[in-house]
């Protein structure tokens, strides 16, 4: 494929909320990056993909209980009609049940040509669709929201930031959260007395080494004290390299 | 406080990006309940409290690196001036340093007044603000975004969901991922059948009971599978409750 025809990273993104797109995406960083070109975005209306005249696209759970469940045969039409032929995009259902997003795979994603993501609704999706389409369920943190919207906004967002143009090089975060397993150490800026707070001397020094360690310090002090988990996995990759 | 004078739930968001809200809150169960003064959101332009005539936010950080610092004295005039007079809403940051957001925070948040939202741009905020306004710093997944506004759309969104009136009973989420510290079981709805996939026949079956063991087990399997730190705590709980 010639560099002219290989097309830009594109998310699809499969919703009831059509409407809810680019939203927040459309403005900032990614807005003007949309602007430009280097990345896009598509909103596929799963409704369109309804059979009946009511243009239903859930049901009641098989089994009782309450809430509705997405239908398999509607959520898989719409998937198929966005879908190119042999799109190598990963395909996503934004779902509280979905392994949690990390840095990592948002990076991975970055590098791919783009993502395929179904926003669900409702009490979920049912489970066949997710079977039969390969679907890989992705979670952004431990909470229940009224859809996968605003997850699949947080996830398209942290990936676009990472495409090549998108982010200057002053933006270009090389001591950023996660990027090394450690949150980051705390930032200030002028003036140097706030409210009778004083920027830390270390970083008026102008010793770089020191700024270094202690930014190094902070930073293993930070995670250590949030994030006990983050902290044990920092520390199990630091033994390994040793 | 008489009923008459009791305010709604109420979100005040600090941004430099306003016209992103509501945005996606703006629509769907979120959105009618904003329209029925259910909850209100007040989006606050951080930028109307620069100082200076180019209307700065950021500066460069002390000690050097990459990017700016959102900073101490704008962040802290511009909440000074969204918050009430002894204002007990928490006030959060949203920021990929902070402790990851739970369904009994957002459950927490849902049962007070509301919620003062700060959100980081650029590299981060000055310190100093952070700890002399008691902000708590909170993230939703470990992921780094262009801005926090799209972290506080999903809190947003969870919290207002669980308020009185928002969802109807059907869709009251009984059986919701989290609420027991289990992922929720596989959904299925009509057909019967589809592209050759059946529904399992327990629950087709019409015993309640057994439907209810079945949909159990894969609750625990799902969670083993996907989430050993949340089937963790579930087994350590369960020890904790016989």
């Amino acid at each position: 494929m010639s560099a002219e025809t290989t097309s830009p990273w594109t998310a699809s993104v499969l919703t009831l909320y059509p409407e809810m797109f680019p939203g927040p995406l459309g403005l900032s960083l990614a807005g003007r990056a949309l602007g430009e070109g280097v990345w896009r975005l598509e909103a596929v209306d799963i409704r369109d993909h309804a059979h009946d005249r009511h243009r239903s696209v859930d049901d009641a759970p098989a089994g009782g209980g309450p809430g509705m469940v997405m239908k398999a045969d509607v959520v898989a039409e719409a998937l198929d009609a966005a879908l190119r032929p042999d799109d190598p995009r990963p395909r996503l259902l934004m779902s509280p049940r979905g392994r949690p997003l990390t840095q990592a795979r948002v990076r991975a994603l970055a590098a791919g040509p783009g993502v395929v993501v179904v926003c669900g609704r409702f009490e979920g999706v049912d489970e066949r669709v997710i079977e039969a389409r390969g679907l890989e369920e992705v979670s952004v943190g431990d909470v229940v929201l009224s859809g996968g919207e605003p997850a699949a906004i947080v996830l398209i967002d942290a990936v676009v930031r990472l495409l090549p143009g998108v982010m200057g090089k002053a933006e270009s975060g090389m001591s950023e959260s996660f990027e090394d397993d450690l949150l980051e150490y705390p930032h200030y800026t002028r003036p140097r007395e706030w409210e009778g707070r004083a920027i830390p001397e270390v970083l008026l020094s102008g010793d770089h080494g020191r700024i270094a360690r202690w930014r190094r310090a902070e930073a293993e002090r930070i995670t250590r004290e949030r994030r006990p988990d983050l902290w044990a996995a920092y520390g199990a990759r630091a033994a390994n390299d040793e």
